[in-house]
């Protein structure tokens, strides 16, 4: 399916606490919080998400946002699966990933799994935004 | 001159409050911090200096800084200077930027502005890593 980015930006609020992670070609910055208070803004390079925390700021250029694509994997460190949520240039580089935070790790809060199971029926494994 | 990076990156606790910036191709994290307690780790892609902090981590793969850069600009909204470092690649890309955080906008800390001259005075204007 196909689906406005704003749509399934508000609806990752159901994730509740997220690790946002984005990486330049030699830098990652990676917060934990959750997707949460979104406000667009048109800017000549594009039409903008934004979130500001206290003690950070998020922006993503929805117009460069692709592909949205659900992704498990295998935990680095310890024996639990991660949950994420990559966001594809056209180039096919996560320009953001989300990955749900647990609190121990492999602990996930109740709930937060279905969500993004929930998230991944309702909006597709891989899919376009309008 | 040159000098190594972690040299430098230790150095940067002078400053204060920072903001560091990080961005991909469509997305960009922007943390307010002073930079310090780094750790280091050497890992297949790179020699990498890392900060963890409560809510958020940073990571910069050390190899592919190729030159830091101190910029002053002209900030968007308000009549006063910003103060930057920039971590340049080979590209020339800025992987990451590292600007004196304000209190209110324009109202730097006491000595912030002077710790980055003399950091500036120190490395160079523009100098490459060791």
């Amino acid at each position: 399916m196909t689906a406005p980015l704003p749509e399934f930006l508000e609806a990752c609020e159901s994730l509740g606490l997220l690790r946002l992670i984005v990486t330049s070609d030699a830098a990652v910055l990676e917060v934990r919080c959750p997707l949460t208070k979104l406000f667009y803004a048109e800017l000549p390079k594009g039409k903008y998400a934004n979130m500001h925390q206290d003690d950070f700021e998020f922006h993503l250029n929805m117009d460069q946002i692709k592909q949205v694509k659900f992704e498990t994997g295998e935990a680095k460190r310890g024996n639990f699966t991660t949950y994420a949520i990559r966001f594809l240039t056209a180039a096919d580089q996560p320009a953001l990933s989300a990955f749900l935070q647990w609190g121990k790790p492999g602990e996930y809060a109740p709930g937060q799994v279905e969500a993004w199971e929930a998230l991944k029926a309702k909006f597709g494994e891989q899919w376009q935004p309008e």
